[in-house]
């Protein structure tokens, strides 16, 4: 679990959450206020009386505070579970005056999960998962970070990071890559205006997957650390390797190319055992993200898109894993075509499920931005999105913002 | 070894060889005539006195006969050298007058392999390998077996082979992918025109690769072997166990799409030991047919090819690799496109290189069809290219045919 110490410790009262529950992973996007305190009162997860959507008077009140993010395995989910119980969040959600009490409480929700915990969510903690499309929350998160956080987009070359600066008025269309335990790739047209053109099953649940098999390792994150450490040329076959040391010029192919992804583990000589385990972790990252990169071209290039966003919890901000897709991108399209991450990767789907509460309670979401605050004109529904990341916004990417209640 | 004993067994003059060394496997394609018997008559691989290209008169023997095909792991390409040694080969490769006497013998060789193994051809058997370029050999025999042999190229779908008549005329454009240890998709646009337009690292290499270090298989076939038996349903993670049993109909994804290949194994309760080797198998191999169909397919879209060949030796004629490539190219063209694939698909190269004798000293190859003879006007170089497959060929796929001199 990410984040748990940072939350508990803080003087904040947590409300409005949403929840992206994918294969692998679930992830969470809460609000904290500034203004209150966590308050300790009573072991059960329960409606907020005072929430912003029970409040039938017209005033709009207006709450400071940051959204928080936190992820979990959904393999774990009973640890999720017990992590919104312990904290006793104060949930904002949508309270549904028409439907019988039992029902009253809903947490927006998106991913598979939705569909599949919504029993275990309604049993353990009472509440109703209010479920939002997956490839909406998706984009609508993406267009949210894209046009509404400072800094949120950058390029990764050689070890380079640039951020990018977005022109919200420029921003269509874009090819949003999400890579979660599989891929999707969604071409984006506008607020709600997208099509899932292609993806491929070959994503991070493929990478653990197959790493757990090889390696001894116990999460994710260890195998993506160890590849760090790895050489991929003791079990990838390269070019050069059959070529006996030179390119294959006529068609581009250096020595270095990869001709055949763990194509040298057919050696008679070597078990399993044989191998590093940092060497199979790096053939396998680059394997995959190699392969995501070359298909996200691809299918930018069938539909003239220019722009290609990465995201979903793969990446991690993992520096070979960015590096080798923008590598991809950078070698399929000649030159023609730029790979380009976002800081808040893993949780476009859950902001997007955060930001549906707009449609039934909230009016809007205000990002702020501490030293220098720019509104940006936005032609979303929920037109008072604007503006910006806290660029001094802690080691966790919180981001600093303003609830307006309906 | 395959063959070896049909060849050895037959009586037979073996003349005219041609090699394709690849990063797994040694291809080698041999003519073998019908009027003369094996002589063994030394221990030393010759070159024919009374070779075909060694005739300096105008006389055009025509010479009755079988290409035989054969293929060697090249791990163990001392097996090939001895195979070639002990058959006694009498080569009638290109014999260059010019060059001095121990450099006389050539062999025709395509493939990363002809450059990596030059110097241990010549040290073992005294011969010289004459390169040709990897590419245009590939193009040069699928060319020819799509145009002169009859029932060459099939559909394979639900079980289903189902032959393609190809009109030699209207054969351009199409998409040629070739999967050997690595996977090359070459546009093809004529007899010696192509384009070299994408390819994967994620190919048989890979397969056999990850095969190895995930089960004990002792060969690629056995692998393969073992994918019939599996279930990838205990290694992939489905739409259906993200989304609890249903389908994401929304955007067209059943419940049974395979959303993260090898998703499932990221399960803390199991290792490898726990999962048995013929799910592995079904798993990698459905994921490395499914990618491989999915590329092709962008490649075809993008330069607007309706005709993909597929072809290689990681198909090895295996029911269930076609069977994915094809749904594969089904589901990502909504069936626009169709896969085919060849008879002899893991030949191309061998024979590209074999008929490249033809430019230096032979004057064509005639392929006969022992029932029915029916010469096809082909538009390459050598003119006299012509007819088709026996269709009584045997089980090893030998065609029958004429060589002619020049």
């Amino acid at each position: 679990m990410d984040h748990l110490a940072d939350v508990s410790q803080s003087q904040t009262q947590i409300s409005h959450l949403a929840l992206d529950i994918g294969g692998s992973l679930i992830k969470l996007v809460y609000f904290c206020r500034y203004d209150d305190s966590c308050r300790d009162d009573g072991d059960e997860l329960r409606s907020q009386n005072d929430s912003l959507c029970s409040k039938s008077d017209n005033s709009k009140p207006v709450l400071e505070g940051r959204l928080h993010f936190a992820k979990f395995e959904t393999s774990k989910i009973n640890d999720c579970l017990d992590f919104l119980r312990s904290m006793k969040l104060r949930l904002g959600g949508f309270h549904d005056r028409t439907a019988p009490s039992s029902d009253k409480i809903f947490i927006k929700a998106t991913g598979g999960g939705a569909y599949k915990f919504a029993d275990l969510f309604k049993e353990k903690l009472g509440v109703s998962l209010d479920k939002e499309d997956e490839m909406e929350c998706l984009v609508t998160g993406a267009n949210f970070l894209l046009k509404a956080v400072h800094q949120e987009a950058f390029t990764y070359l050689d070890g380079q990071k640039e951020f990018v600066q977005i022109d919200p008025n420029d921003l269509y269309p874009y090819l949003l890559v999400n890579i979660g335990s599989g891929v999707s790739m969604i071409k984006v047209d506008g607020d709600g205006k997208f099509e899932r053109v292609s993806g491929t099953s070959l994503g991070g649940g493929t990478f653990w997957g197959l790493g757990r098999l090889l390696t001894k390792c116990k999460n994710f994150d260890e195998l993506l650390e160890l590849s760090h450490r790895g050489n991929n040329r003791i079990l990838d076959m390269l070019v050069g390797d059959i070529y006996g040391g030179t390119d294959y010029a006529k068609i581009g192919l250096s020595s270095t190319t990869i001709a055949s992804s763990f194509g040298k583990a057919i050696s008679e000589s070597k078990e399993l055992g044989d191998y590093q385990p940092e060497d199979v972790s790096r053939s396998l990252l680059r394997m995959i993200s190699n392969n995501i990169g070359q298909i996200s071209y691809l299918n930018a290039l069938r539909f003239g898109l220019k722009r290609i966003f990465f995201a979903g919890f793969f990446i991690r901000g993992h520096a070979y894993t960015m590096d080798t897709i923008s590598v991809a991108v950078n070698f399929w399209s000649k030159g023609e075509a730029k790979a380009m991450f976002l800081r808040h990767e893993g949780f476009l789907g859950t902001l997007g499920a955060f930001m549906s509460y707009e449609k039934q309670c909230l009016d809007g979401l205000t990002v702020h931005k501490m030293q220098q605050k720019f509104p940006i004109s936005v032609s979303s529904a929920g037109d008072n999105i604007y503006c910006s990341l806290n660029s001094n916004s802690d080691e966790n990417g919180s981001i600093e913002c303003t609830v307006y209640g309906t």
